[in-house]
């Protein structure tokens, strides 16, 4: 069952245990092996090739893919599983597929990967993002790794800060604080290293010595943008940058919208700090709606179209309004709210204190008749409510009357 | 049944049908002064006064603590009525009004109204706001008003715009949009007349030859502020200026809060434009809430201190984010939306054709299996859906293969 391109083992062995960091069994090599090819094969998100990896495993899915099995053996297969997966679908995946099921694609891809000391990153690795458990069959299939594997390890205490690429000076003001004051508080931050406020999230966290990881909507050996190569370098020092694309995949448009996935599934909660009415981070948010992570977005101008976005998450889709790192940090709290929190500080006057206070002077003296009249409130009253406030320092009584204190 | 603090019908009476601007019986004459009586006796939204005047009405009411009714006539008088007033809140509330039950008080009131051409409306009047009806108790007992009664009878239109008097540039920009914008979709425009947003609201509706009604807390006689004479004569010459307190009245903290209310009753929806973090604009949004009435806030810069408030209620009370008169009108539609609306214009195109875009060049023309390969569709999918785009004229075949419109 080694379906690997016709491929010999000593070939494929020493690439997958350099991109694994590992020693590998016979069967670790070939599932590796299988699940890099499988992200090359299979555009980001494809369902059909979630089900049937899930359903034969990935090697044994790649064969039945490449050595084209008869209908009567994939059905048998698969049913022996008890997948679901009809054989029409599977057929015209095949199809879809059937382009790229080249033995050349896979091996420079992991030539490449070996070459830049990126990682491959499979489900149940101690690194492999929990969160994507939501995904379901849109999972991916396999993570491609540059950096540090050990801050994929503090997704769970994580939250994305996404937004607009024309972010205006007021939007990376607020992304800079916001991102700063989670690191603070002990998130690591997640974004898409675009420019604007991806980048400024990014940026912030590693000025605060932060951790982040930036999710790449194509290979990792190839930084996008490039005018972010500074900074994805030193993402990948001190944090972590990752794709589902195997190296020398470019991005493309479906690829960005999938790697936005990715981003709201592997963090606890997603923030939207400027976007336009139809941004990009909407599509994050509507992944993070989806898979029932709290999402808020941070309010601005009704006169900046930057924010027309944010503003129409808070209307229309029940996003949170976030104006602070602390109130972010209340979408994904770290620790549970315990009891005894105080409540909120109010001016703890009675509205008879009020109204009497209302109806003295800081100047003239006033008699507790008058002081009745003005405020509408009865002379027992008045004579009760001004010893209150006698004793508080609120007002003070001479013998010409009563007055208020400064 | 006279108890018009001893003063002689032929006194009353003329001051009455002045500023009633019509022909009263008797009776009339009586309920009114009554009323009138009781807007300075009893402080705004006080609940004991609303109860015994909806008991007994509003001249048997003023009989019973003017003369001092002994505890067994007034509960008599009020089992007759089934109304649960309990005589001890009677007993106290009396002793709240004393120190305000003279003649001479309500006389001065009236001349007063008589000389700056004030109305007295009271509710069954045509132009008493139909929305005072939920207040219940704590209903207005009548209204003094300067200007035009026909003004108040556009309130079943009308939204409430208001917030803090110190309004940074953006907030009376946006509030002179919306204000303009509401006045242009038939609205009339509430407010309170104080320096800041809720001057703008008013002013703006005037530019726009809108109606616009301004609620004091003190008596119409004088303007507050000061400084918004000019504004509110305008207001009184085209639209209506209006309190409950009786002439002579000076606004207080207590009148404010409760002025709050009848701007929040009087109008369909309240939408707060700028706010600090304890501003009083806050008051009628809870009045609002409270009523079951329309709650909107438009929000500001984060940074900004003045849009505090705006992102509390949005944040914490549950108000409508709304960035636009549009918005605000949709808080309180005057026609109800018909069916045929048509959805909202998307992009309109499948997950396919962004795929099979994202692998076209613009420049370089590409094969069918190339594009397959790109995209990860297959060779057929691909055929078809490059069929459909080139109808569209998205795409372009030539001999050497097929490129992207631009």
């Amino acid at each position: 069952m080694t379906t690997m391109f016709g491929l010999d083992e000593s070939v494929v062995a020493p690439l997958m245990r350099a991109i694994a960091g590992a020693e590998l069994t016979t069967s670790e090599v070939e599932d590796r092996f299988a699940r890099a090819s499988w992200t090359g094969i299979a555009e980001p998100g494809d369902r059909t090739a979630g089900e049937i990896v899930a359903a034969l495993g990935a090697a044994t899915a790649l064969t039945t893919v490449v050595e084209h099995w008869p209908v009567e053996r994939t059905e048998e297969a698969l049913g022996a599983t008890g997948a679901a997966v009809p054989v029409a679908e599977l057929a015209a995946a095949t199809d879809r597929w059937m382009p790229r099921l080249k033995s050349a694609i896979a091996l420079t891809a992991l030539r490449q990967a070996a070459r830049f000391r990126v990682r491959l990153l499979v489900p149940g690795d101690p690194a492999w993002p929990a969160g994507f458990d939501d995904l379901g069959e849109h999972a991916p299939l396999a993570l491609w790794l540059r950096g540090n594997e050990s801050t994929l390890e503090t997704l769970p205490a994580s939250i994305a800060l996404v937004g607009a690429r024309a972010a205006t000076g007021y939007g990376e003001h607020v992304t800079m604080e916001a991102s700063a004051g989670l690191v603070d508080r002990g998130y690591t931050i997640v974004s898409g290293a675009a420019y604007g406020i991806d980048g400024m999230a990014h940026r912030a966290a590693l000025a605060s010595s932060g951790q982040t990881v930036a999710f790449l909507a194509g290979g990792v050996d190839r930084f996008y943008p490039s005018g972010h190569d500074v900074l994805l370098t030193r993402i990948v020092e001190v944090g972590a940058v990752v794709s589902e694309l195997p190296c020398g995949s470019p991005p493309t448009k479906w690829r960005f919208l999938q790697r936005n996935r990715l981003i709201a599934a592997s963090s606890l909660a997603t923030v939207v700090l400027e976007a336009g009415w139809r941004s990009g981070s909407l599509n994050t948010a509507g992944h993070a709606a989806t898979l029932g992570r709290p999402l808020g977005a941070v309010p601005g101008p009704v006169t900046s179209a930057a924010s027309a976005g944010c503003h129409r998450l808070i209307r229309e889709f029940d996003a949170v309004c976030v104006t602070s790192a602390d109130e972010m940090a209340e979408l994904a709290p770290l620790r549970p709210l315990g009891g005894g929190e105080e409540p909120r500080g109010e001016m703890g006057r009675s509205s008879e204190q009020v109204r009497v206070l209302d109806a003295l002077s800081s100047r003239s003296p006033r008699s507790v008749d008058d002081i009745a009249a003005r405020c509408g409130l009865s002379v027992t009253t008045v004579t009760s409510v001004l010893g209150t406030m006698q004793l508080d320092g609120q007002a003070r009584e001479s013998d010409r009357g009563w007055t208020r204190c400064r």
